[in-house]
């Protein structure tokens, strides 16, 4: 049974949700959010064999990537591993501060792993801005890791951007044993220019560009 | 057959080397490097399966790692994975920076990943130095990954910082997924006083502590 709280609680929230969703943003706000194929429970190579094939590549073939592969990717790279909500990769202090933008050629998605869906921010295609070299514009995938620098309270500027950092490095680990294992081709990147690209993606106040990281399938 | 200057060369080497073997330094250098089993060249739990178990463990039993389980730890973490030389973990700018430490009760020891080996750096128990917290000197091992900032010239002591941890982080996930497809515990740290560990361990002016990773088994 319902407590009167949740009661008003549960009114209000249908009254709200009528009143947008015969709005233009409604429906453009559903059309925005792509859910993805559920990611595999099991499989890919034995680790070892992973490890053996982990490399970073620089050729990419423009081919995209199929949706149940993206799904796996994602997952792999920061997905939810267990009951508690935790991940695939570890985080500072219990605070979870990257969030993974999926920057394509029908643009710029955020990656929710509660959902396992991409939610479009952005139509523009920012792939070339992702770095600097050629192959990253032709790749059919870079992956953006975004800090929530705000959440980081008890820490100096620095200190952020180095724990952040860190964070990136264990998905971007997590995402090269995934293309080792798959034959998929990746390489992680320090080299964007990171200001301009977080400008780009109109980040609120706070957050910002940690690294960058290319995949796709060899060239 | 031998070139001129190959000949002088071994001739050379064949008198170092007999001249220092009967020293007691050249005894105790012997008596100080640990050779490893060849690590496993395949095997290891499918890698989707070894990202469900992926997490950090803050209780360990006080059993040691058997010496194979090391030499594969050791390799996974960061071993070379092809003739060219490179690794299991990506790095910084094609420059090797970081060194992993071995802090067992029995001393500190460097990995050295060509040989594949265990150089004694030092006879100090240093685990309980390694971090903040109980179990790190109650597990068997804590690995420590050292950066050789003198490496990276062109960069100012924060990007080196920066980077360095960085690669530290490709290594650590690396251990976190050996350690979930083995059945081991582990867990990635930043909480160690850094400058205090260094000072014990010795290290070189420009080289500094970046985290550290205790390894064991669940208690």
């Amino acid at each position: 049974m319902l407590t009167r709280r949740e009661a008003a609680a549960g009114l209000a929230a249908t009254a709200l949700a009528m009143s947008v969703r015969g709005t233009a943003q409604a429906q453009e706000a559903e059309a925005a959010a792509r859910s993805l194929p559920p990611p595999r429970a099991t499989g890919g190579m034995p680790l070892i064999d992973a490890l053996k094939l982990r490399r970073s590549t620089r050729a990419y073939s423009t081919r995209p990537l199929e949706p149940q592969v993206l799904s796996d990717l994602l997952w792999a790279a920061d997905g939810v591993n267990r009951p508690s909500g935790d991940r695939t990769a570890p985080y500072w202090r219990h605070i979870m501060v990257i969030d993974i933008y999926a920057a394509m050629a029908d643009g710029v998605w955020l990656y929710d792993p509660k959902a396992q869906a991409l939610l479009l921010r952005q139509k523009d295609d920012l792939r070339a801005l992702s770095g600097t070299q050629d192959f990253v514009g032709a790749a059919p995938l870079n992956l953006i890791y975004v800090a929530h620098g705000e959440r980081m309270t008890d820490v100096g500027p620095e200190e952020r951007r180095l724990f952040a950092s860190a964070d990136a490095c264990f998905i971007g680990q997590n995402v090269y044993l995934f293309c080792a294992s798959e034959g998929l081709a990746t390489v992680f990147r320090g080299s964007a220019n990171q200001a301009k690209l977080g400008a780009a993606m109109n980040l609120p106040e706070g957050q910002f560009v940690t690294f960058a990281q290319t995949v796709g399938y060899p060239a």
